[in-house]
């Protein structure tokens, strides 16, 4: 070792040597397990081995830095000293958790093992100590279990995919006739210890390690493989958690919740995570260990008489009134510190209460935003802090459809109101279904006895999640609350045959295929397809948007192609049009049998007939867009897709569409055989249709400017700014900008009014971006259309990446998804080259996007970096840009500050 | 007119305002008369419009700079003065030519007005001096038809497309029953002059201008509108000159040639133009003007002696022996002036020789080498200079096949051996058909009783062109050769029926579609297809190219997939391979089919059992092709394109070829179908296949590494470089780069052998080229594939882009096809980007080119100037590279001196 490296952190006894800000040295666990530590909360000692030893062990094939062992060493002998207790002493001794823990929570993703440190002699010890014997060997039997499970792999190595321990716990419940594992007596556990030691051996030819520190070895390097593991990778990829952060490993001592009935385990949220409301919320459950709670296995009680109501359970406030009390100190002391709603797990073991972690809670939106107002109010944070506590990813929950309260419904089961919003969707049972399904376009509703980590994928792919097991704070339920995806959890009412693929509910019976509802604000289960309607935003909405509004420096326009889709935008706050599509209005049922006469004309004067017939019908489209955002600038993309794109394929169309049309099937056939592209991304489109085919550009600019008139004679404010899409060369430009211009004004000049409009381009081809300083002399605004720019800068098809696309984030080979996050280091670079280009020919050329991007909080704030005059989103994405770019703003600010 | 402009430069007297270095602004043609006048050499008296005015006519919609007319009124004054005679007088009227003369010569391309200045008074002033009416009134009619037909565009506006004064002509010699024109009376030709006028103003309602200054503002503004026209703008794109360059016009008094037997007009070259041997060379016509020599009617007669050899003619040195003698004391005059091989034109007028032009001739590269060499040995130029003289491009036609001369051939016809070489194809009749036939992948001859401008498409898709009429300077012969296509011209022994596409040749007769193969050296045409050998390339050749190493600094090698090509190659001087394809030799018979199976491969072992299979053969041909470049660098790309390439798309093939794979036919479809990609180009290709299947590449660099251990192990020196294609971020490479090294090392390891080898990666996306510094902390070279980072620079599928890129040429959008000619704007920007990005990182990088600009000589250059190491090209580009590398280098060196 070149140098004594810090790589482990010692807590316990009031003293830490970590602190909250070091999230990402020891992962949120460690780093609030040490602020609490120093804020005299009563936390089991321990220790943390940092997330760079992560890194290292992961770069290095699984070695270890220098050192470490002895680091550890010492940590331990702390932790011994703190707890009074020597680790595998045979009287005394000192057992121990092993958690993961990264920069962010990734719930049940990664592996745990606890009890460790349990031997045939240490065994004893506990059961002197606790005075109870069953209780030392369940710890035993739960350790061997966990331990064969998670560092040796024993179930991944079964042939059959089975679970051989809990095989041989059946078969031992049967033998001793008894139906749960409470009922075994201690003399069964150990005989079970024995079997499964056995099977150990059979299976993988290992003997189970007896030895302390060789467990406590195996678990650590257990916990720092399963960064790698393929769950933990799928939740990174759907959260955009880099691989590079990896995680920390805590080592605590162990608490016990399942001592007797004077101990109990629980988590609780300061606030209500799913509305915002300030009450203390919480479930627990009585002789219990923690994760009996999160795996939502027994139905957990209230943590308090507020949050009971009427049901029977008794609430911890009840149960052990002062233990109550002490919590309700410690979770304000918490909340009060962290100037958060605080998520904490506790344990009660005889009668004592030991702290085990505190985090940010996970909220949904709704909550975030009451939340954020409520502690400005309560003088906790400012304004500036209460933007920045709502993420913009998690508003499309709010922007989701609710059912319709008018509409007639047919409630079939009530279960936990797990994630707001509603569903729609056709049941299937299984993940792999509900991603298949999904996959096919179709709209499903994944219905589970309970779900795991296993399942995500299949609950990414589904509208909504319906689980007949488990609590509010159950895997389905936090996960879908994460995902902004409607939950309806617990709903015990209905009955699962994964065989016949139903499920019943009272006398109803839902088969796969079936439609059903979800109302996930009210936790009903509904038959059939019920009505939603928009969110009626609330006014917290409207006061966190308003303040965001204030902070941010990017304008937000939408991308809208109909009078339907621009008033949707303008509703939701957008400031004008940054991408309306032409070719959209080009498809519709009235208009799609002339734009195909276009195509197939022989001559330019045939196709100026055909173009004539259109232009009436395009000039009404853009009336009706232009009058709706009166006052506002609207961007108008001249034709871009290939002409072949608006042709028949399959020859029987073919053949129907050519007798529609009076041509010989063989006309059509041969025009549409003469225009197939070999790459129609990299073909004939955009502007090269309006070199190649000028009229069908000065139709759809005669279109705007006759519409801009009309609706100026009649007072309408009326901005449009002309689009030129795919030009790479500048003359591309400057031939069809002298086109539109002569166009315009001529019409301006006929009809007599003064209209302003101008005339800019996509950016989306390398080389305008190389030559925009050329292209700049030209173009009064540049928009960056930057799904086409991610296609050419990686040469890779949108529509063809999804073979090996995922492939590159499973391998880390690419962070994110391109299409869905903008590439800063590719395609950002040749963003920038662009802006810095066209600036500093025309200091005030007009830069947006318009890609998909533009609703993509982390593209946004490359945006705002970068200088971008506004982004433009798809409508319902214009909320979440609003925020994304206050939220850069925000930080940006700290920035320069700091 | 805010300033005065030079806009018009006056020669004649013996002074001139312009001399040979104003080729820019006065064009070739003018810049020579000039300079000729200065010289003192006879040059009829006139003056130059510039180009510059031709700029501002194009861009100004056909308007001309303010103050024009009052300078062309002053040259022609001067030009008056000089030749004592006044334009538009009655008694002794001045004539004027009026041409265009571009910056390089465009033979035949634009318009040229003659005896301008004639209408019914002044053709009486001519009459009364020359003493021939009938001369007269024939030039009068000549200029009627001319201006008709150039200027006021008849012939284009006829319904039908006949030409009506033909039709008048032909009508009148039937009417007076003549054969000739030249039987006509002059009272015929003034009716013809009038019924010329009248046709003129029935068809175009305009009357003929009699006023001699209209007629001239008339003629310039066609000479300037003709620069634009469709087969000058065809001959820019083949010969990549700029539109930008605009034409000059030329007004000059008239000489002339056909007024009487004491008169002559001809051409000459102070070399041969063909062979390069020093022997004054050239064809004149008694009685004629000047453009009757050029157009090939009449067969023309030689100028001398020593040209005659034992042909009939008689020869200008018999004919007039003292013009000859000043002839030949003018002729070495410039050529002692210029330094260059001159191609002439004069005149003979009444016995007095006038010079109407002197230009650099064209030759052949096997005459340009000749000569090259010839003026070094005589001290007229130094080394610099011949490599200089000798033009890369034109390289082609001394390394295209030639006939074997052992074959047995039937010779049908001889005629003049006009531009060398041997061609074989099927005939065809018409230049469209020449078009249309070569674009289904043909090869044609275009046979032609003569060619015309209106010809140039086809000759440029046939592969050799047949002419049954023209000498050795028609337009067919001078055009093939600056082509380097092979000519046979003027072989009046074939009778061509276009109606019937067929000709006869003696009793032969040859339809369309037969085969014929040329003999340009020879001048012979055979019947059916003979066999071809590459040439020897002569000690000229190897002189000059020895000349050209010594001067260059990029390196060249070749792009190549066989031991025969690379054998090819290194036989034309390539210094390495530059890119070896390793596809190629997965299509090969009988390995498609392990390929094919590996492709259908469900599981990774199945992949691995075919690749086994494979492994062997490309070992193989690895082997072979080290060896054969023993000593050299040898760059081998892993596999590239995508996998459905190697699979059958038709159903027919897909059932036949599952059938013999033992699949069925449902399993290949899925898997064709599973393979489609909307833009492959784009597509799942490349490093990334080596991504989703590493085994493929590894296969692949364990047969290139076993291939070259066993090589050294023979002694053999081996260099190869492993290439990977396709990288757009670096962690691709890392990953793939660490499975080579790791093969590689392995197989070093057990055969116990040192091998240097080296690994880099294609710059074939705009990604890489940004993030060039990152690729370059992994890549031990860079080679610049332009052919894929040309379409991805552009956003443009080189296999769609014909719909619509001559478009872009035609409309000057842009100048030259971006994948023939490096667009060194963007794509060469982004090269330079990586160049700089690269270097910074990795200082010693090797850098190249392997796309097929690697052998085009401004693209070349371009690699010169950014500071490449090497190009690579295809193995008969090889010595074009080397030369333009040279000229780059010479350039270069000019420039810093400059």
């Amino acid at each position: 070792m070149s140098e004594e490296k810090k790589y482990v952190y010692h807590f316990g006894g009031g003293k830490a040597e970590g602190n909250a800000s070091m999230k990402n040295l020891l992962g949120g666990k460690g780093a609030n397990i040490a602020e609490m530590t120093n804020l005299n909360i009563p936390v089991p000692a321990g220790f943390t081995i940092t997330t760079e030893v992560c890194r290292i062990f992961s770069e290095n094939n699984g070695t270890y830095p220098d050192g470490l062992d002895a680091l550890v060493k010492t940590a331990l002998s702390e932790t011994e000293k703190i707890m009074n207790k020597r680790f595998g002493d045979t009287t005394n001794p000192l057992l121990l958790s092993v958690r993961s823990g990264a920069r962010v929570s990734m719930p049940g993703m990664m592996d745990t093992v606890l009890n460790l440190g349990l031997n045939d002699d240490t065994v004893k010890g506990i059961a002197e100590q606790s005075g109870d014997e069953r209780f030392a060997y369940d710890s035993y039997r739960r350790f061997v279990q966990m331990y064969g499970d998670v560092v040796l792999g024993l179930k991944s190595k079964t042939e059959g995919g089975g679970d051989p321990f809990e095989e041989l716990l059946e078969a031992k419940k049967k033998k001793r006739g008894v139906s749960f594992d409470t009922e075994l007596s201690a003399e069964d556990l150990k005989e079970l210890v024995r079997e499964f030691k056995a099977i150990i051996k059979d299976t993988l030819d290992i003997d189970f390690p007896d030895n302390p520190e060789d467990q406590l070895w195996g678990a650590i390097g257990a916990v720092f493989k399963s960064w790698n593991n393929p769950r933990a990778n799928t939740y990174r990829k759907l959260h955009n958690i880099p691989h590079t952060w990896g995680t920390a490993v805590n080592v605590q001592s162990m608490v016990f919740g399942n001592m007797g009935n004077d101990c109990a385990t629980g988590v609780a949220f300061t606030r209500d995570p799913s509305t915002g409301e300030k009450r203390f919320y919480g479930e627990f459950l009585v002789n219990a260990q923690g994760e009996d709670v999160v795996a939502g296995i027994r139905t957990p009680q209230p943590i308090n008489n507020a949050q009971k109501g009427d049901r029977k359970l008794q609430s911890l406030e009840e149960v052990m009134p002062e233990v109550y009390e002490e919590l309700v100190s410690v979770y304000k002391k918490l909340e009060n510190h962290y100037c958060d709603m605080q998520d904490i797990e506790f344990t009660i073991e005889k009668g004592r209460l030991w702290l085990l972690q505190t985090r940010n809670g996970k909220r949904t939106v709704r909550a975030a935003i009451k939340i954020a107002i409520d502690m400005v109010k309560e003088g906790l944070i400012g304004k500036e802090t209460a933007v920045l506590r709502v993420d913009p990813a998690q508003l499309d929950q709010l922007l989701h459809p609710n059912i319709d309260p008018l509409a007639k419904k047919k409630v079939i089961a009530k279960g936990l109101p797990a994630s707001p919003g509603a569903a729609v969707g056709e049941v299937v049972f299984s993940a792999d279904e509900a991603e298949k399904e999904a996959s096919d376009g179709k709209k499903v509703i994944l219905v589970r006895v309970e779900t795991s980590p296993e399942d995500i994928h299949g609950m990414n792919a589904a509208e909504g999640v319906l689980t007949a097991r488990g609590g509010m704070t159950s895997h389905a339920a936090v996960v879908a609350r994460g995902m902004g995806k409607c939950c309806v959890a617990g709903c015990g009412m209905i009955k699962i045959d994964y065989e016949k693929k139903t499920f019943k509910a009272g006398d109803t019976v839902i088969k796969a295929g079936d439609v059903i509802t979800l109302d996930g604000g009210m936790g009903e289960v509904i038959k059939g397809r019920v009505p939603t309607i928009s969110p009626e935003l609330s006014g917290d909405f409207a006061q966190i948007m308003e303040w965001a509004d204030s902070y941010r420096k990017l304008n937000v326009r939408a991308n809208a192609d109909t009078p339907a889709d621009a008033g949707i935008a303008r509703n939701f706050g957008a400031e004008g049009i940054g991408l309306c599509r032409t070719e959209h209005m080009f498809f519709e049922e009235n208009r799609i049998k002339a734009v195909r006469e276009m195509i197939v004309s022989s001559t330019k004067d045939e196709r100026i007939k055909a173009l004539n017939k259109i232009l009436p019908m395009q000039k009404g489209d853009f009336k009706e867009i232009l009058k709706e955002m009166a006052g506002l600038p609207v961007t108008i993309r001249l034709l871009d897709p290939p002409l072949h794109e608006f042709l028949p394929h399959k020859y029987t169309e073919i053949k129907e569409i050519a007798r529609e049309m009076g041509v010989t099937a063989e006309k059509l056939k041969s025009k549409v055989d003469g225009l197939k592209e070999f790459n129609p991304m990299l073909g004939h489109r955009g502007c090269r249709l309006g070199i190649t085919y000028p009229e069908i550009y000065e139709m759809q600019v005669t279109a705007i400017m006759e519409a801009a008139c009309e609706l100026k004679r009649e007072s309408v404010q009326v901005r449009p700014e002309i689009m030129i899409p795919l030009v790479g060369e500048v003359k591309e430009l400057k031939v069809l900008k002298e086109m539109v211009v002569k166009t315009c004004d001529d019409i301006i000049e006929k009809c007599g009014v003064k209209v302003d409009y101008s005339v800019g381009t996509m950016i989306e081809l390398p080389r305008a971006a190389i030559t925009a300083d050329s292209i700049a002399q030209e173009a009064e605004f540049f928009s960056f259309g930057t799904n086409d720019l991610t296609q050419t800068v990686f040469g890779l098809s949108r529509d063809d990446a999804g073979n090996f696309l995922s492939d590159y984030i499973d391998k880390g080979i690419l962070e994110h998804d391109p299409f869905m996050v903008l590439d800063r280091e590719g395609v950002g670079k040749m963003v920038k080259i662009a802006v810095k280009k066209g600036r500093g020919v025309r200091p005030d050329i007009k830069l947006g996007i318009c890609g998909e991007h533009g609703g993509e909080p982390s593209s946004v704030e490359f945006c705002h970096i970068i200088g971008l005059n506004y982004v433009s989103c798809s409508p319902y994405r214009v909320p979440i840009a609003r925020l994304a770019a206050a939220h850069a703003a925000l930080n940006d600010k700290d920035d320069k500050q700091g």
